[in-house]
């Protein structure tokens, strides 16, 4: 790949980009990983690949506003355009970029077939796994507002497992705790597995501590109450 | 104090908070803890503990709104003049109460002397510990959009220690890293103690995922560019 041409779709990337959780941070480090994912595979068009890392949350912001949209449909849609615009590259190179963008979503109906679209995915998934997953999801529900945790019907912390309600509890038990088998490179899986148990401490912890404070403080306050 | 006061003064924090990172979770956490910390001392007025733990944060969103005001003291005149209005509560009381809220923030001039304010102050600070710090840590800079971290000249990832961008890297270094020896009570230090261990893990395993990423990334990607 050109210089010039990383660094037209690079600017064009941190134009799309405006929030915390999925800023460019998360994208430099889902283009390293892939990077070192795509070393342990064979037959990888790293010019695709790249292009695809780098424009793959370019529909964010789309789905930010309106939660009906899918950012990975809008990004692919908007990676093609940008792609083709002015003859600037081939149809047939923009329809592999954004084919790696479609397939890149967790819950995606159009599941990763082409090793630069597993590549992706994987790398992707990777910044949702770990101690880095849980910063993300932290980050995230700051942004909307979401509590940390839902209480049960007897006053205690709810450890997610059962919620119905959206909290980080919710997230890990939904989401986060799952990901560790949703990998289609061996390389991803070796990198989620050292990642896990982190997490999981990360989690253990956190509901121990907050938990801790419910446990008599509820009792403790009616003695004083009259 | 009766039910009814307690229930309007919690009516009065609830209509005060709107943000995720020092939502009412964070109140009941503190009044919970600070009941544990004061069944471990003596002469503790519970009244005036449990109205300054609920009405602690209760200007948080005057100084979110501007920087320049300290929500220590904000929230110790608006917990004044809700307490005395049409004289509910004696002036002496309101302004023990208030004189707790003053006194309970991190970088207050006016430090903790009366064991209420001692105990409001380490309860509080108890929340900054642990996971549950770095948690509510992620939570606010997720809702302000500050990154996780910033690189350094060479492009790695920076550590925090020697930062001078915001980023929770560096929140870990110059606050929460060194809360440890703050506390005024010795159940307040035991329980802060407990929760280092987790806090430090997790800052040591992000770090280290999140720079694995661009320890070869950037040199890698450079290989694919002409």
């Amino acid at each position: 790949m050109q210089t010039c041409d990383y660094k037209k779709m690079e600017s064009y990337m941190l134009s799309c980009m405006q929030d915390s959780a999925h800023d460019s941070q998360h994208i430099y480090r889902v283009l390293y990983t892939a990077l070192d994912i795509a070393s342990h595979e064979e037959g990888v068009d790293f010019d695709v690949l790249i292009a695809a890392c780098l424009l793959h949350d370019i529909g964010r912001q789309e789905e930010f506003r309106d939660p009906a949209l899918c950012h990975a449909a809008v990004g692919a849609a908007k990676a093609y355009a940008f792609l083709t615009a002015e003859g600037w590259f081939p149809a047939a190179f923009a329809q592999r970029v954004a084919g790696c963008i479609r397939a890149h979503r967790f819950r995606s109906g159009s599941p990763p077939a082409r090793i630069e679209e597993k590549i992706l995915f994987d790398a992707d998934k990777l910044d949702v796994t770990g101690c880095t997953g849980i910063a993300r999801s932290l980050l995230y529900i700051g942004q909307v507002g979401t509590p940390l945790y839902s209480l049960d019907a007897a006053g205690a912390v709810s450890d997610g497992s059962r919620d119905e309600q959206p909290s980080f509890f919710q997230e890990y038990h939904y989401k986060l705790k799952g990901l560790y088998s949703l990998f289609y490179t061996e390389r991803g899986r070796e990198l989620a597995r050292e990642r896990q148990s982190a997490a999981d401490s990360f989690y253990r912890s956190l509901l121990q501590e907050v938990s801790s404070a419910y446990r008599s403080g509820p009792q403790d306050l009616l003695r004083f109450l009259q």
